[in-house]
């Protein structure tokens, strides 16, 4: 399914979660079931090539695309998780959202030692979430050298800071402005 | 894979998240390549003979089986999310929780009327959560016949509340006790 086809199926609702936001909303594709199959398949696509030991996927959105890229990778999925979600020690990270703060934590028993994570969400925009992600990984001793998503909004400069961090970043759409 | 390689997969922690519970916990099961695949393909087992036009998984384990099912069964995804994480109007509803109250929302344009939803979601104790999922879901013009588990805890009663309104059950595994 080209990127056409894909941004066909993407909603875009206009002053969302604030004024002057365009939101890049995927339920409509994921209702859709050539949509998310069409999705899946393009993910699959750009990262089968990649050294991948497991899929990380960002609670919440990346928890869809995540566990079905790592069923159809052959790999494991491990879950990053809203803070307090986990009922087990964790590991955590405070980060920037555009509008506000959010932890994200990490079971760090179900990373495997220098083997390679791959990292998993719906959308990249500032990238704030998908560094915490990396951050948190690798404290927990994995190797973080690739991301990716169905949307990426380039302006908004996610990519170039996961590139500063040593994260090269797919995306199977991409949407320019904010 | 059989019910007991899915156990010696799912990790038990007491005491979470309050004092007696013994919380049965997939993220072991989901971090082992072989344990998402056997239970994605349980699922499968249990629900392709169903009629389902689509599977709606509830925010956030749900998602993960969830989105894998529907991937696997040829179908959409609906994403059955907590209060104010949807862009567009949706239809919500109140439910109680073992500890509290919570809220789940649907974006109703995502059902297709008179069709049939599958509901998914890793773990059934009371069955409250699913039981707001299957209002909503009808309210929105979906029939709503069956839900599948990966854990069900059935002295909790949940699989009995679900019968009463006319959803059958299914589950992988199952825990006596609470």
């Amino acid at each position: 399914m080209g990127a056409e086809e894909l941004k066909a199926l993407i909603r875009t609702v206009p002053d969302f979660p604030a004024p002057g936001i365009q939101f890049r909303d995927v339920t409509t594709l994921l209702a859709d079931a050539g949509g998310l199959a069409g999705a899946v398949d393009g993910l699959v696509g750009l990262t089968r090539d990649l050294p991948v030991a497991s899929v990380a996927g960002i609670e919440a959105r990346g928890f869809i695309f995540g566990a079905a890229l790592a069923l159809s990778l052959g790999v494991g999925f491990i879950p990053m998780r809203k803070a307090g979600k986990l009922p087990v020690e964790t590991l955590g990270e405070d980060y920037k959202l555009e509008y506000g703060v959010a932890r994200l934590e990490v079971d760090p028993s179900v990373v495997v030692k220098n083997a390679e994570v791959l990292i998993v969400d719906d959308l990249l925009a500032t990238g704030g979430t998908a560094l915490a992600a990396t951050h948190l990984l690798r404290r927990a001793g994995a190797r973080v050298a690739d991301a990716v998503f169905v949307v990426d909004l380039p302006d908004i400069g996610g990519s170039k800071a996961l590139e500063k961090a040593g994260v090269a970043t797919r995306a199977l759409v991409a949407y320019g402005g904010h």
